[in-house]
């Protein structure tokens, strides 16, 4: 998972396949070989071992995929990270949880609702997942603090963003929880939002939007919690208020209004059964492919749009184990691209 | 329609039945008298004439039900009102139109809104109607006073209803249109409002409502534009604004978030086409009654609870028409009560 050019699905599709990382390490190779590219450069085992000493010393631990506390709702994503490191409280990853997201220029009201939103959903017994940025996220967590709160962090476990919010982390890593995806020491870049988002839309049962400006970060982590199937809800403002345009428009696109803790739990409660109910994280590509080789008839099937990974296999007429086979080596062959929803298409 | 206990059902059935107000007026007292009852006190020809006189001396119009420029969409309501007094520019009421209501003490911020919205509804060549009311109503009628506004009052025609606003009426009268149902001289009582209120739903493609509280009369006429399929629109706000939230409810309950114009316009589009599509208001009752009588078996079938008209027509076996005769038998005997959606009771 740290290897360049192997996302989450890629590397669910490997162990799904292989077995073991060990075996899809191997294989690796071969495959992108096939696939037409170059290996991608795998990192060493002393690479892996150093970090695996380096969160230790953080004081850190490892959630599995599939395994042990791992989010049972963050596992179902398609794109689930394999791996997230831990830092503080293991209990609370066991208990229903709640999304606060927002702006982070927001209004000084706005952050007070968020602050009392958050505190009143820990007294329904739910854990508010935020991610430690400044304005909203920080006053979900503040508010949250007494009852149980998690902040998931774009960077590494021991790095602070922003710098202003180093003691609230520090706060959070003794009295609730912080996640991280990234490697210890990484800097937090633009691109690792979104794939931070993701995460806490993926742990919650439903996400909360207060005060968001058009295109901004929160509306996508509200568009990832709707396609994972969870609930939407934002907090409405005055039109005359530009920082509720967001909000508003998410609502008049299907999110519930809510208005308080009340009716975030009302939305919610269709999810409560399934926080506990685990689910098999790698299912393991069973058929027996019988010498069949589909790279050739997927490749010509793939274009530069976007194709469901469904349609192919019906059109190819080929076994699905042999058609996702073919699908792995054009990926690790860095020729191919996954899109939202299963979808695929050649790189350029 | 000026008689104590026949309301506009009452009066649209005795019209279909016996085809001018004449013949409905001879029948009458027959009629209470068969239903258990007493006749109900008639008003004079004299006092209709001297009505009908101070209304053309006070510069208005007689505006109705089914004929001329009767608004369109409010002759669908069961209850229409049979006749409007009219005063102002009646070249108004052939246009599509948009209600805009909401609170008499509204917040300054929310009657700027109102005004804005209403100026811009008017570039979109609609007309907006309001009940000249304090607050939102006024900033309403102000904003469209330049492209076209109606306001409907719950009292006369010549009566300024709060005393303040006579200027704005005035002003009406003059470059806008006012609508009355009661007769000329009444002061406007409690009861007379949520009247109003259904003739400016009833009026209106939609209605739009601007800062309401929980339980408040703009959110009466939100209910009465729903019951009459209409679109209902809210603007929403901050839940920390108490004053929001009678909006946010109706969101929450399926109305229509609306932060400008163009998202009104959008919404009643579906409307544009039914603002001309006249529709006899008064469908005569044709079916051959064969001397049956069905009063004994519809009051036995009548209790306390509200009961679809249909539900009787059904379970008694009688022609529909005998059934209604029975009903408004009943009804002018003072034995029958109304409610919403066509349902009917026997009084205690």
């Amino acid at each position: 998972m740290r290897t360049p050019g192997i996302g989450p699905v890629t590397y669910r599709q490997l162990i799904a396949r292989f077995g073991t990382s060990a075996a899809a390490l191997a294989a690796v190779p071969d495959l992108a070989r096939r696939g037409g590219g170059k290996a991608p450069p795998l990192r060493s085992r002393d690479d892996a071992e150093r970090e695996i000493a380096r969160v230790e010393k953080l004081g850190a631990k490892w959630l599995a995929l599939g395994q042990g506390l791992y989010p049972r709702l963050l596992a179902e994503l398609e794109d689930a990270p394999p791996l997230l490191i831990a830092k503080g409280d293991l209990n609370l990853l066991d208990r229903q949880s709640v999304a606060i997201v927002g702006a982070r220029n927001a209004s000084a009201a706005a952050c007070r609702f968020a602050r009392g939103l958050a505190h009143d959903l820990g007294q329904h017994d739910l854990i508010v997942i935020s991610g430690l940025a400044r304005g909203v996220d920080s006053a979900a967590h503040d508010g949250a603090l007494g009852t149980g709160t998690i902040g998931v962090i774009a960077g590494g476990i021991d790095v602070f963003y922003p710098p202003e919010n180093e003691e609230r982390q520090r706060t959070l890593y003794e009295r609730g929880l912080v996640l991280a995806e990234m490697p210890p020491g990484t800097e937090p870049r633009a691109r690792h939002f979104p794939y931070r988002n993701r995460i806490i839309a993926g742990m919650s049962s439903g996400t909360v939007v207060v005060e968001a400006a058009p295109r901004s970060g929160s509306l996508i982590t509200a568009r990832l919690a709707a396609e994972a199937g969870r609930e939407v809800m934002a907090v409405p403002g005055s039109p005359l208020d530009p920082r509720a345009q967001g909000c508003n428009q998410l609502i008049r696109d299907g999110a519930t209004l809510v208005q308080n803790a009340a009716d975030v739990v009302e939305a919610i409660r269709p999810f409560a059964s399934q926080v506990r109910s685990p689910r098999a994280p790698f299912e393991p590509i069973l058929e027996q492919l019988n010498g069949h080789d589909a790279l050739a008839t997927v490749e010509e099937l793939l274009g530069p749009s976007p194709v469901p990974v469904d349609e192919i296999i019906r059109l190819s007429g080929a076994p699905s184990g042999a058609v996702q086979l073919a699908l792995l080596e054009l990926d690790l062959a860095g020729r191919l691209e996954r899109h939202a929803g299963g979808k695929v298409s050649l790189r350029e």
